[in-house]
């Protein structure tokens, strides 16, 4: 009682409020206006807008007020950072709120990996909520580090830590009425949880079907007619601004005034040097902008849209009462955050944060690699035929084509690629130790003379490899293995570059700026060894085992077809 | 999960869903769009829009499909019919979910009260929910049935039963930090629960001081700029619509593309008459679409935004997934409901209910008007002086002004008003026997050799009596004491006409038309003993005992000038 006594006396102005941001515009989302007050904030909560004198008045004069934003999709994992080192990045730019599916830990370490996620963030100056993950594996056409299936989903949906229920990727189950798929589904319902989509292009009475579901959220979509059908169904729409999926630019186009309300704000999975170069949540906004969305709707669909979107009460404006979660932004055009103030606190100024991060060092996300030793003969290739599959990259591009390719056989059946522009691409599952290995043959990725590995390789994220001779594949493999996960890139016998991702073979406690130059430097070994200037290396390979996306991937358990959703085999 | 399964098989057109309409057109609150298509029903629940087939095809070509309507703020009392009775009339009209304050029966019976009006609605093709009133009695300037004080408002709170806590009319004592209205929110808020406003023109750091109270709603506006400054400080606003305060036609000037999603209906208090000819909430919209509102906001505003204002998930669109409370409307002008579907059943047609009401007699509602009886001389008026405070009537208005009046006094000082234009009125305590009466004067209201005497009286809801003699005054007490509660006339010794209303004195358990034809009579008789024209002669005197609004009052511990809010001597 005596905070809420305090909270009224100072919003009165009966007592002096501890902050008052003085003299700026403050942005009003539930009018749509623009008002030159002061902010008053009492604890961790704005008490009054007006003009007000505090314990500590900060002159915001001409900078602008907003509500602190809030990304509503994201996989931490794919910056490489750990949460820690995500929140240093992140917080400056402005983001106050994450909505994180810890996707990619799951299928390494299962609900171990997403504890590890939660504990992470717990004390640092960000909301951070953490779905359970829906999907892992996200096949059945891969071997993963983790099941998490409806009875589990039961069992951990209702822990307090727990926000909702992950991306459901598998929308075809769900249209279906796959009863595993509509137990999870069920199950979060049940505890009042939402539960996030991932429906790319579905449509009619499938899509019917899937917001029947329960399903509330949408991020997948690319097109303007996608997002209009998804928000006549009911759901939020989630309008992204990846690294590699920038949907903003198209989707700022199909909001009006009427179906604003149903759009937020996600990023899904940036990139380490796009987060440090363009920045977070707050780049969704400069991008819509520059796109022709006015500024004020641009803040409300970062804030109280998403809070609206997912029930989080008293975030996303800057009124009375709501938390006191605030970003001074030098104008509405950059979006750059000039003060970030979390729970009534300054917490990043000038872009830099003014919190230190504490790592917890956590045995159960380290050594995650558990493979034996690889010989260069595991990488043999045989084919009783000279006309084998193979997969056809497309530069820039997460969609793979379907090649069929003559090759030269030696007296064992063995394929030989030397000579070709054909290179061999391996999975090898790492998380059980049992000896898996999927082998194909790729074109257009354009390396010579080595191999490059990695533990990043949606969504299992098993070994992947690929390489022009199995000495280097081998290497590559058994040095990966040693190093305890990350990217790592041989030639000739020789180690010439590794980024080191200790965490789940997916992240790294270093900051970014250090781990942006150690990735950046990779990238350019790669290319020094001729891989195709137009591929990214790492990020193309982290997607060729992930059977979901087409024409043609390859698992642990071979090589997958993926528009017709079935393996096949090495012979054409 | 056989449930969950049907509508998935439903919506994905598997199996034939229970029943489509068929043809209408869909109002599309998320987009704001009107779309030609069918909506097809599975159980309680919309299963999809598009083109489907059922078991049970329901033509509606031609007609709008809109969401139930809800109505977010009212008092069921006001309407003087029980809980069941007004069902019976506000569905047919489309309202398919009321949010009620019964504040009116908890100042008679407490919380009994309140489970009465609970349990009354319980089984009704309505989803009622129930507010628990926070201010109880009203002010402590008066005796009511019952004290709801901050322990007990900690005690029912959490009761699943109870929505929230009802408007919080004492909004003085909110801005100024009272421990005891700040105790009550408190335990709303922490009960996870919603608080209702009530603060009639408050500005400035007063109303920044009651947001931050955590009250989230507020029906009290009547101009424009009091409603902007209140959606600006972050409160849903409702446009009311009640019998008395008609402030649709106003407010709707205000509503912008850009605050339209913080713009709520209510009707607050309707009366039987307007209740029956003119509707419930459908005449809100009927009247804002009059006054320029566009007919999809108006839907919205009935529908998705209160639900989302109240947190009701599922309600308030028709989507999938959403609860199949469905309104087919004529046209989006007149708003007149030609069906009405609840939880997926066709409840009302063509205006008349299609379920019966199930009378759950209960005895702790009635016989509730415990007085002693009273005597002529009970109703004599001594003064020290000739010149006293009078009450004087302003027609058609629920604010009085305060006048002095020279009086003929006998030996005894007893007051003679024969032969001018005064009559006395009386509040008589009638919850505890107590014996309270506060006696004063009144001008214009302009009764002749009777007496009305009513046992509704805002807001404590004792004995309010009005005459030109002690024999009818105390005949009309004697009478309505006889007859267990409601309205009475008296004149010359006889009892011309009564409405009784037995529950609490407040609310009758008969059909509409039958208590409004009795009302309507006892108003004609009202007015042949020359009751002014212009003096609604009930609801008049039901307000002359409401000690919160300006300027002179009468309560049973006696006269009250609202504007000093303290209590003043019958001697001017």
């Amino acid at each position: 009682m005596i905070l809420m006594k305090k909270i009224i006396d100072a919003a009165a102005g009966r007592i002096k409020p501890d902050k008052v941001l003085k003299g700026g515009n403050v942005v009003n989302v539930f009018s749509g206006k623009i008002i030159k007050a002061d902010v008053a904030i009492a604890g961790d909560k704005i008490v009054g807008i007006g003009d007000y004198d505090g314990l500590e008045n900060i002159d915001v004069s001409g900078k602008y007020i907003i509500p602190g934003l809030i990304d509503t999709h994201l996989h931490i994992e794919s910056t490489m950072l750990t949460p820690a080192e995500f929140c240093k990045v992140v917080v400056p730019y402005g983001t106050t709120t994450i909505i994180a599916d810890p996707h990619e830990i799951a299928n390494v370490l299962g609900f171990e990996g997403v504890k590890y996620m939660i504990e992470q963030t717990k004390g640092l100056p960000i909301n951070a909520h953490f779905m359970l993950p829906s999907c892992v594996p996200a096949t059945f056409f891969e071997n993963a580090g983790a099941i998490i299936d409806s009875k589990q989903i039961k069992q951990y949906i209702s822990d307090p830590d727990i926000f909702g229920l992950g991306e459901f990727m598998n929308f075809v189950g769900v249209y279906l009425g796959d009863e595993e798929c509509l137990a999870k589904i069920e199950a979060a319902t049940q505890a009042g949880k939402i539960t996030d989509g991932h429906a790319p292009e579905l449509s009619g009475k499938d899509l019917n079907a899937y917001a029947a579901a329960g399903i509330k959220t949408e991020h997948e979509c690319t097109t303007v007619d996608d997002m209009l059908r998804k928000i006549d169904s009911g759901f939020y729409v989630q309008l992204r601004q990846g690294s590699a999926t920038r949907n903003v630019e198209t989707l700022v186009k199909g909001v009006t005034p009427q179906n604003m309300r149903r759009c937020i704000f996600c990023t899904d999975d940036r990139h380490i040097d796009s987060l440090l170069y363009e920045g977070h949540l707050n780049y969704n906004l400069k991008v819509a902008v520059e796109h022709g969305l006015d500024p004020v709707s641009a803040v409300t669909i970062a804030t109280l849209n998403a809070a609206e979107c997912y029930g989080l009460k008293g975030y996303g404006a800057v009124a009375p009462r709501y938390i006191a979660d605030i970003v001074v932004m030098s104008d509405l055009k950059d979006f750059v955050a000039d003060m970030v103030f979390f729970k009534g606190e300054l917490v990043a100024r000038g872009g830099k944060p003014l919190f230190e991060v504490k790592v917890k060092p956590d045995e159960r996300v380290l050594n995650t690699v558990k493979v034996g030793d690889v010989k260069p003969s595991d990488f043999e290739i045989y084919s009783n035929s000279d006309k084998v599959h193979a997969i056809d990259l497309i530069p820039a591009n997460v969609v793979t084509k379907k090649a069929v390719v003559q090759v030269k056989r030696n007296p064992d059946n063995s394929i030989d690629i030397k000579g070709t522009d054909l290179l061999k691409l391996a999975v090898i599952e790492r998380h059980k130790n049992t000896g898996n290995i999927g082998k194909c043959l790729i074109k257009n990725y354009g390396l010579k003379n080595g191999a490059i590995a990695q533990t990043i390789a949606h969504d299992s994220h098993n070994i992947i490899v690929l390489g022009d001779n199995n000495e280097d594949m081998a290497l590559a493999v058994n040095s990966l293995k040693e190093l305890g996960g990350g990217l790592i890139v041989v030639s000739r016998g020789k180690v010439l570059g590794s980024l080191k991702l200790e965490v789940a073979g997916l992240m790294t406690a270093r900051p970014i700026e250090e781990v942006n130059q150690e990735f950046q430097k990779m990238v350019e070994i790669a290319h020094s060894l001729n891989v195709s200037k137009e591929v990214e290396p790492f990020m193309t390979l982290s997607f060729l085992a992930l059977p979901v996306i087409p024409s043609l991937k390859l698992t642990d358990k071979g090589l997958f077809d993926v528009d017709k959703f079935e393996f096949v085999t090495l012979e054409a």
